[in-house]
């Protein structure tokens, strides 16, 4: 257990961590580092800044080259790709559930579906049925973990996972944090970052 | 001369283009791609989005974030680095003079010159003594270029560069641009930016 390990936070409203979330475990098993799943949000960090939506939207000719760049990014991982609307979609209810998972491949099957559903798909994924039908589509039944997302447990452990990308220094997603707390953002710095992680343990 | 080419935009205050202006010309002539230098400017880009200074100044995490993660970059590329103060500083001089220089190599010779002196070596390079000095290292006599980087002429041509650059949809530096219009942004793009170019000849 005294392996090296990587925190990976993501957002599910952030387009770059959809090609994050679907390839960070192969990479890091291939290192021998051991993920670690922390759902946060971006909101209350962007509105700490005075932001009250998505950079992209705010900067048309960013938001314009952002959507190409993805689309040259899913194309070159294989992966569908859709763009979401609304942009940004409302996430608070899939972290949450992502928070009620346990981190011991549950909560990263769940976040990879949602990020396909989201990204790939179109899929709103601030409905609750939606996300029901993800869950049992990876073999988890749905209903005592929408329960579990909505107590008062699991809302301190994702302001708790807020406050701690905080203290990481975190100002967007994806981000990945080493063990002797280095910081790498983007899906552009995951290579990077674990082999930073697999070096430093 | 109908080989693959490829345009790269950059801005002397710009943090991201100074290791993308060391490795340029060589990452492109070993795919047969001929680089196009083209020297902008940020500011006038940044206050049509109502941007007074560099937003990693006005992000203190991203700011933070920023300046470790060029010291890993540019510890990785074997190049110095040293903060500079101010930042960002004044390039319009230096955008001028480059401007006034012709694209046959002395234009790249001076612009990786400003790059090491502004980013390697604290460097004020709204200096035209400094810039004189720079110009002389690679063999250039400074008096005369900088009586043109002063003219009505090059003025024109920096600021037809400026809306080359916005035409493009360029928001950020270093930014490439290949034949068939394909916008790429970053020192992270280069690599992908120069194979699209050799790609789409």
């Amino acid at each position: 257990m005294a392996g090296p390990s990587i925190d990976f936070f993501y957002e599910f409203a952030s387009t770059y961590s959809y090609p994050a979330a679907m390839r960070v475990a192969d990479v890091a098993a291939k290192a021998g580092v051991a993920v670690r799943w922390r759902p946060f949000l971006l909101g209350p960090i962007f509105a700490d800044l005075g932001l009250t939506t998505s950079p992209f939207n705010t900067q048309p000719a960013k938001g314009r080259y952002m959507w190409r760049d993805l689309e040259r990014t899913m194309a070159a991982a294989g992966l569908p790709f859709a763009m979401p609307d609304p942009f940004p979609q409302n996430s608070l209810l899939a972290a949450r559930v992502a928070t009620a998972l346990p981190d011991d491949g549950k909560r990263a099957a769940f976040s990879r579906a949602v990020y396909r559903a989201a990204f790939g798909e179109g899929a709103q994924i601030a409905d609750a049925e939606v996300l029901g039908r993800l869950m049992r589509g990876i073999g988890i039944e749905p209903a005592p973990v929408l329960v579990a997302a909505g107590s008062d447990g699991v809302k301190q452990a994702l302001r708790a996972s807020v406050e701690a990308a905080k203290a990481h220094g975190i100002f967007g997603a994806p981000s990945l944090v080493t063990g002797d707390g280095e910081l790498f953002w983007g899906n552009d710095r995951l290579d990077q970052a674990v082999a930073w992680a697999a070096r430093s343990a």
